[in-house]
């Protein structure tokens, strides 16, 4: 039994390696070219960061479900599961009879996920009109309006070429296409809901579920079934991991929620409170209204440049107080659990390890 | 041999049906669901109207690969081009020996392109802060800033979504996707590129022809050659229909640069020369100004909403006298001629020869 320290460390190695190997390939699919101006936009938030907690969540999954040892195969020559099994079954695979397919490219895959979580955090920051992510001033800000809206529209397109050069068969790129673009349509609802919600002051619980589901959730769901539909799993595969994804992908949005509450503005990389300032709906402001808070009127400034860490201090002690905060955490903690137990569509081995652990990690995160 | 007035009623009345059936699909194709008010974004250029002239490009080349008269074939039930002829042969076919594929939906990919300029529309209209579009109030002016954001997101993977869904073998929806994305990719380049000439004096005509070749040519080239691919025709018809409708997209532009000078406002549904106010590169101002006009000064005004008839009158005789009006008209007759003989690849037949038709269409409209 190792210690949870040593646990959490071995999780941020893991995901350390993986960043690595996503911020090599980053460039390679998506390099600097005519109109210069446009990639440079197009790389600026890419380059700045990021932890890259989706494609490692979707290279994992393909470790696992390939049955091969973490980090241990090159990614873009990774095995499909056509190939019979020395005992002649296939693992989760849906055609073991067809001939051995060519290898594919499960790293253009992951880029392209993060790519498309690139595009909304552009389009987004110009929604909110924030200025600074990932401690850089946002695209529009360091850029112009223009430039980001269309850098965005460039990358949107990119991630749909880059997922159509895997190499996998045409039956399922077909099949990844469609989870890519259902993907981005549900983000877009998701976002459309966010919005509206900014002007409502009685959003429930479900509703706010649903927001997350869509805006936030759906991208993991994509990243961990991914590799899934492109290698030639079951469906019950794929729909195991997606739901997988979709339900740590929620606990995740809840625990970002948390963090934008105590965690220090330098290490979030933007004003912390930053949400309660924006009146933007959380599963904190949602049950703290269910319990007599008058949410709206917890922080008075309306600008993020404005407000003090003081009058955050007294509002965040307040949604402790009504237990609002403590009522994020379990909810997160329960759909994590929920989504570990979908794992067990999986061989056992160290990758799968790592997907629970991973869970974990995204609720237990400091930033 | 018919007059020319006969013939362009021939060819505005085969646009008119085709545009009646189209305007029935898209909402079919992209109904108002939750979140209503997103959706409704969504719809609100394309309900306004437009002349669907990419569809109807697209639907005609359909017509013409599968030799049936225009209008008798159901596009929602349309063949593909793996049957073999009565004599044993087939007509542009890749695999005339693989057995009969089902029908394909070739409306749906004609909407998909008419979503995409849609897209289009919307984000242009916010970065050049255009108030007009199709004598309506832009997105984000009706609208929001945020809603016309996410309404062009959110058309953005529709067109994927639809595309994916026209029934065609994997391998051509991979290679329709593949066409699309790129094409989408191109449009971004084209309009950065639209976006930085404003700031320039001395953007050449090789460099406007290729701004117009990714901004405008490109969408027309997909609607062509998209049916071929779908239907499964082989390379060298796919390449003479994209090449067909690269010239006629940009014969097709550089006509609108010259109509933005010489129809009536209320005609255009924006402000005529607005264009010139906004010191939009053209080519008629990049020929002029090598032919010695002063350019930037050709109008004074810089607000749309200021300027004034006289004002666009005097500039529009000063383009006139410098034959650079003339000299536009010059080079979209002999695109329009180049791409009208790329259709010899295909059937001598009655969309043929609307096709043929409706190049000459593109730059002898009014409006």
């Amino acid at each position: 039994m190792t210690s949870p320290q040593a646990r959490e460390e071995a999780v941020l190695e893991a995901v350390r390696k993986r960043r690595e190997r996503v911020n090599e390939a980053i460039p390679e699919n998506l390099p600097i070219r005519r109109p210069e101006r446009l990639y440079e936009a197009s790389r600026y938030l890419l380059d700045a960061g990021g932890k890259r907690l989706r494609p490692t969540v979707l290279l994992t999954t393909a470790e696992a479900l390939a049955d091969v040892s973490p980090l241990s195969v090159d990614y873009r020559s990774f095995p499909t599961l056509d190939d019979a099994q020395p005992d002649g079954t296939a693992v989760g695979g849906r055609d073991a009879s067809a001939q051995s397919s060519a290898v594919i490219d499960v790293m253009n895959a992951a880029v392209s996920v993060e790519v498309i979580q690139s595009f909304t955090l552009i389009h987004d920051d110009i929604m909110d009109d924030d200025d600074l992510r990932r401690g850089v001033p946002a695209v529009h800000r360091e850029y112009d309006l223009e430039t980001a809206i269309l850098a965005g529209d460039t990358l949107y397109s990119k991630a749909f070429e880059i997922m159509l050069e895997t190499g996998a068969k045409p039956d399922r790129t077909v099949e990844a296409l469609d989870v890519l673009a259902t993907t981005c349509t549900k983000i877009c609802e998701g976002q459309s809901l966010d919005v509206s919600f900014e002007k409502r002051e009685d959003v429930s619980t479900e509703e706010y579920l649903e927001m997350v589901e869509q805006k936030t959730a759906v991208l993991y769901a994509a990243s961990a079934c991914l590799p899934a539909v492109l290698m030639g799993a079951d469906d019950e595969t794929i729909d195991a991991l997606y739901g997988y994804g979709l339900d740590i992908g929620r606990a995740f949005q809840i625990q970002d929620d948390v963090l934008d509450l105590t965690v220090p503005s330098e290490e979030l990389g933007k004003q912390r409170g930053s949400d309660l300032v924006e009146n933007k709906q959380t599963l904190i402001t949602v049950h703290a209204r269910d319990q007599g808070v008058d949410v709206e009127n917890l922080v008075d400034t309306t600008d993020v440049d404005a407000v003090s860490e003081a009058e955050i201090d007294d509002a965040v002690a307040t949604l402790e107080e009504s237990g609002s905060i403590g009522y994020a955490n379990e909810m997160a903690r329960d759909l994590v659990e929920q989504g570990k137990a979908r794992l067990e569509v999986l061989p056992d081995n160290d990758a799968r390890e790592l997907l629970l652990e991973l869970a974990d990690y995204l609720i237990e995160r400091g930033y």
